[in-house]
């Protein structure tokens, strides 16, 4: 094996001589201040608090020379309005959930979560090794934005509801709240749908203007308070296996910021997206078990229901393949996740099933 | 700013700057070389190739301040000496697995795998938002060394067998490649196992000196060629359910580098560790469809069999309890894994019973 005396002993004290002798090149500015709105209450501590471990981190990470200051939704633009101040940069960058902006073309579902879709090892395979960034990257260039995964809740939760649904027909006439392609879905169901921001559940919830409502996941949901204001709580998600944030920065800031800051971001926004599925993993459970413990009564959708769903999920495809990002990404999407679940299926599942007796 | 902006300036032959210019300050050193043994054949493109990602995702990161150099299994030292060679500090980092170092303490399985152990989820969610970091951190101390996460290969296979495997009968008297936790489980069912490295193992099975072999999973078993020395392949991993490496650093060149450094090496060290977990739920599916397609056959070991493993799995814990920190570490651990399954099995398992049928 070699030594490395030479590099062990020479470093020491070699750095301080410029700051006598002026370089005599122009640097580039070094300082950076960003601003990030996001789309959640500050109360929601694992969603704002990525935007906070996000600013935190790069912080630490480029020594103060990029500096993010983050507010939460309506500190400064409502919460759905974050990717259009990004866009237009009003804003520098944003934390938010890209499902929110199906209305601009429903290909950004793929960035957070498409019914009976992707859960979050696939969903995460399928940016970092699949064709996943690149489709994104294009699709956002669009939009004069760059963006990187912002986190993932990991799996979510069917929704509260006041009544069970055992059933199809249970579901018609109620007023849910319940974003992206999910509810799109729910809509086909015959659910009358509002797209409310987390801030604003509860109350409506609580005034009875909804009668259901999804939102993440045990953790955050006893934050906001829906245990208080309905009765059945409804497992797991079928429209969101997992659900996936995303940090987006307007690209004329992001171009000037210099090479190695912007590799440092994605270093970063990768890190924080691993740190919030982290916390839901880590949090959800017990969450759960306080939410049983204090009345909340568990329901899984029967498949008479799923099926339902499932059909409704069909149908908003079919309408969507109109658009061609969406075609042309659900066609990279869905041939990656085919692939996947026969691994998953042969592997992590089988080896559960063993585990939970049942194989 | 003024410290970067010099130091762009300065950084090229900065060592002999300072002969001529005394220093009126005492800054540190900026420009680091390091040198980074692995355990990996250059051939296994995912495990070596996720030490030379690191690498240079750093010094896009640092913009060049720290450079490392990798190395293969047997460059510079053995694929197993790699974890004493970083101690000592003859080399400043190194890319490994930490299980195969359960001889200094069993408290190492830990951050690799445990039989019947963790999932890709919630080995990181341990990691990331559990206490196993912290744990990780003073067990690692005690050998001069700071690790973080160095990738995952997610969830293993059984193994390679040139006899079906029936009863627990079948096993006894096989020659087997098996390390960590798993191959001492294996050792109680009467197999004679061998901690080979992964470069070894294709001519072992070659020559006769093995019956049987545990490698990773399809993309890398193919590349070793285990498919051309044995026809059973036996899925999924009961001793793997994930696998994590680790990227270790000595103490002493760890704390050397300037606080900004530091905190891009744990980022660049957790994109590392997402991006070897998606490059093998990308690749492995494919490399499992052609393996069968090229006559491998698959096979999944019978409840008897598992029950044996399982009876094997409590007696190597019964055994490694008497070690300090593996009784602490286990006690965080299992609780952790508790919670963890639960949640799981309310979610993203029952899921995919759906997507499967099976519900």
């Amino acid at each position: 094996m070699k030594r490395r005396t030479f590099l062990k002993g020479a470093g020491v004290g070699v750095a301080a001589a410029g700051a006598l002798h002026a370089p005599a090149v122009i640097a580039r500015p070094r300082r950076f201040r960003f601003e990030m709105v996001t789309s959640w209450p500050a109360a929601l501590d694992t969603l704002y608090g990525t935007a906070q471990y996000f600013a935190r981190r790069i912080e630490e990470m480029t020594d103060g020379d990029l500096q993010i200051r983050t507010y939460p939704a309506g500190a400064q633009v409502g919460p759905l309005e974050v990717y259009d101040a990004v866009s237009n940069g009003a804003f520098e960058c944003c934390h938010t959930a890209p499902y929110y902006f199906i209305g601009k073309s429903p290909a950004h579902g793929f960035y957070t979560a498409i019914p009976f879709g992707m859960t979050l090892e696939e969903q995460n395979a399928w940016m970092l090794a699949g064709d996943g960034q690149a489709l994104w990257d294009e699709l956002n260039a669009k939009d004069d934005l760059v963006a990187f995964p912002g986190g993932n809740t990991g799996p979510q939760t069917g929704g509260w509801f006041n009544r069970e649904i055992n059933t199809p027909a249970d579901l018609r006439g109620l007023r849910m709240r319940f974003p992206g392609h999910g509810g799109r879905v729910m809509a086909k169901a015959g659910v009358s749908i509002q797209l409310l921001p987390g801030g604003e559940v509860f109350t409506a919830m609580e005034r009875g203007a909804l009668d259901a409502a999804e939102w993440v996941g045990p953790y955050d949901d006893r934050i906001l308070g829906m245990h208080r204001v309905a009765r059945y709580y409804y497992l797991p998600s079928w429209a969101e296996a997992s659900a996936m944030l995303g940090f987006y920065f307007n690209k004329d800031a992001y171009d000037r910021l210099p090479a190695d800051i912007q590799h440092q971001i994605r270093a970063c926004a990768l890190e924080s997206n691993a740190w919030m599925a982290a916390q839901y993993a880590a949090r959800n459970p017990e969450a759960l078990a306080e939410l049983i413990a204090g009345g909340t009564e568990v329901r899984y959708f029967p498949n008479e229901v799923l099926a339902a769903f499932e059909r409704g999920a069909q149908e908003v495809h079919e309408e969507d393949l109109r658009d061609r990002d969406y075609a042309r990404i659900h066609e990279n999407w869905s041939a990656f996740m085919e692939r996947s679940r026969d691994w998953n299926r042969n592997t992590t599942y089988r080896f559960q099933r063993h585990l939970f007796g049942e194989v």
